[in-house]
């Protein structure tokens, strides 16, 4: 790979062999582009669209990543290709200082927007550390895992309305919880107000019709990039109200995403074995290639006022069971039609060890344990004004980075029933 | 109300008074008008733009209805009686032969599609006779209703994508089950597929943006209109899957609705009084408004080939516990953005007895009965080639009637896995 001509801060998580995408608009401006993160700065790929195959640039001049994402595998990998090309050190656009001042546009001017149209969301229930633990806690070490967990990925449909951009702030909900098993409901703010760890992949390629399967082969093409993503749960609301349908108002006061996409073409370098599974699972779920992802995931929570963030959790998307592509495969094995833009969540990504553990309720072991911030404060659960930060990146020897830049989102107090 | 010059037979669904609107293209044409059904006929509303007040012309000219949603109550009543004056005899549009010609289309010459995109789709569960029929099923007599039903409508996050529009086939699934319970599951076509009769609205007027409550009195002014919904049943792959996160790919093989959204206003005649509720809710699911309807439903099953169907339930709209004003302040109460297009349903309307249960589950008692077809055949639940067809209107003593059409599907046999 050649040199770059945008300068690239040492640690920058948007590296030359990054290049993920996202949705952006310019200051004073509400028409958004489609753009290539690099070091500090933008590719506005509306600016150069003419670079590319006729075939792509109207996806690249659209307002949202949809027409690219539907666009297909091999697209994908032409348009990477060319944007490698247009970046390197004096390229077409490298000598063009006039489209190069409009083209490059700094993200500190910018802002962020969903970069895509989400017309599904689904949340993914994969670590077998979260899902234990979970068990553990509200029913058992014996019964922690229920019986289908291990045959199937246990997936549920979110709310694709409530998924928003990192910085946006989410508001404490009011709801319905039972603080007394067995007494009547009461009703008021969320006291248990947690964050989850977990990544989003973007569904991408030409929508399979309503009652065709896509196979686990096939998934490895709908797959189209990676998100880090903190799903909000308000935990009182959500142990009342979800059987026997599932978590529904708990979950959908605010699900956040970074805003940049980052492309499986990317995280290729960083690949590691799939998580062993046992038992094998059914044909329509086995795969040999490995589609399991080394990045490292950190968790800051900062309260209202601090300097500084203090990290409660270090975990790694590597120790999901289940992969992308069977998620994918299982999804659709019903016959379910998925969409470019479709959102399919990891569920709460869980390490084995206690600071790996993505969710306050894990990490505070449902309330029995405090979490130290520096400056002295401690948690159980979320407060009104804590900011809480997600990052994500894949690291080599050299310090190189593939990363996710944040996701983050302030807390904000809950407004009271009249 | 003064006469229509549109002929409407006797026992039409779609009398003068009822006036549903609908998406469709014409013979030949790919591009969409949104219509409003009369009789046998449909005004094509693109067609007669002109004569409404300025304000609405976009929304009347769009593809679909989600603009006309978004506008709000006060137009929504405002189109509806310039809907009524139009089609008046010796109105405008009547004296004008060759406009008349134009905008006036059977409905025998069109196809009908979605009537709005659905961003979100959301299925409650309010039969109070559904739900105790499950739980007593599933669980006995004395545990039969969570404890939370009573106190909240229970509901969960659907799949968008997979509902489609009356008439479209739907594919026998194959997905996970456990035959014996302690064994291994099992893979493969889905043996106990069934209906489920519900009904369903649009949510219309102004998005309220995430973390702002919608009012229990504000919800009045986000229903736009009902239809009639088929929501189709995976019932062993469901079994098997939906501990602890709800109903999946059991329910995501496809959810079909009619393609005419009748609406409140044509619906308030036949309001009755809401389902008595014991214990009485918090005060954020209270009101005094009657918003309960009598909405008589059907369902028949017709074999392949068969010359008629079977009606094998007749329920109605009114035995819900939850009222759709309760719903929407309930899924909105933790701060849920509801945008115009979002798709809420019912849940299984099934009333007090053995004749009203809205899903083959309860009719043939998880498979220890059978239903009798005409022609001799039996069912416990679906076979292939099945058409299984829901309707619902409500009628007055004279035999007028504000009716939904129908909402039908035919089931396809699986295809293997390979």
């Amino acid at each position: 790979m050649s040199e770059t001509f945008i300068s690239i801060p040492h640690n920058s998580d948007f590296s030359y062999e990054n290049l993920p995408y996202g949705v952006f608009s310019r200051s004073g401006q509400t028409e958004t582009h489609i753009g290539v993160a690099i070091g500090e700065q933008i590719l506005d790929l509306s600016a150069v669209a003419h670079f590319y195959d006729v075939a792509y640039q109207n996806a690249l001049r659209a307002a949202n990543l949809n027409e690219l994402m539907s666009l297909g595998y091999d697209a994908w990998a032409a348009v990477r290709t060319r944007t490698i090309a247009l970046l390197a050190r004096n390229s077409e656009l490298d000598r063009d200082e006039s489209l190069k001042s409009q083209a490059v546009v700094s993200q500190k001017s910018v802002k962020m927007h969903l970069p895509a149209t989400i017309g599904d969301y689904t949340d993914f229930y994969s670590s077998i550390h979260h899902a234990t633990n979970v068990g553990v806690m509200f029913r058992g070490r014996e019964n922690a895992l229920m019986p289908n967990w291990k045959h199937l990925p246990v997936g549920y449909h979110g709310r694709a309305s409530s998924v928003v951009v990192s910085g946006t702030p989410i508001r404490r909900p009011l709801g319905q919880t039972l603080p007394v098993d067995g007494a009547d409901p009461a009703f008021g703010p969320c006291r248990l107000l947690d964050f989850e760890l977990e990544m989003a992949f973007f569904i991408g390629g030409p929508e399979n019709k309503l009652g065709e399967r896509v196979s686990v082969t096939e998934s490895r093409k709908r797959v189209f990039g990676f998100v880090v993503m903190n799903d909000w749960s308000a935990r009182d609301i959500q142990k009342w109200e979800y059987v026997p349908l599932g978590p529904f108002t708990a979950k959908n006061l605010g699900t956040t995403i970074s805003p940049w996409v980052v492309t499986v073409a990317a995280l290729e370098p960083y690949i590691v074995d799939n998580f062993p599974q046992d038992p094998t699972p059914f044909p329509y779920l086995q795969h040999k290639e490995n589609f399991n992802f080394d990045i490292k995931l950190e968790v800051d929570i900062k309260p209202k006022g601090a300097a500084v963030g203090t990290t409660v959790c270090r975990s790694n998307y590597r120790h999901l069971y289940w992969t992308a592509l069977q998620q994918v495969a299982h999804h659709s094995v019903t016959g379910c039609n998925l969409r470019p833009g479709d959102l399919m969540a990891s569920g709460t990504i869980s390490g084995e060890t206690a600071d790996s553990f993505g969710s306050l309720l894990e990490l505070c072991w449902k309330g029995t344990k405090t979490i130290p911030l520096s400056g002295g404060e401690t948690r159980k659960f979320l407060q009104d004004g804590d900011e809480v930060i997600i990052r994500g990146y894949c690291e080599n020897d050299q310090g190189k980075r593939i990363g996710f830049g944040s996701c983050s989102g302030v807390v904000l107090p809950a407004i009271p029933f009249e």
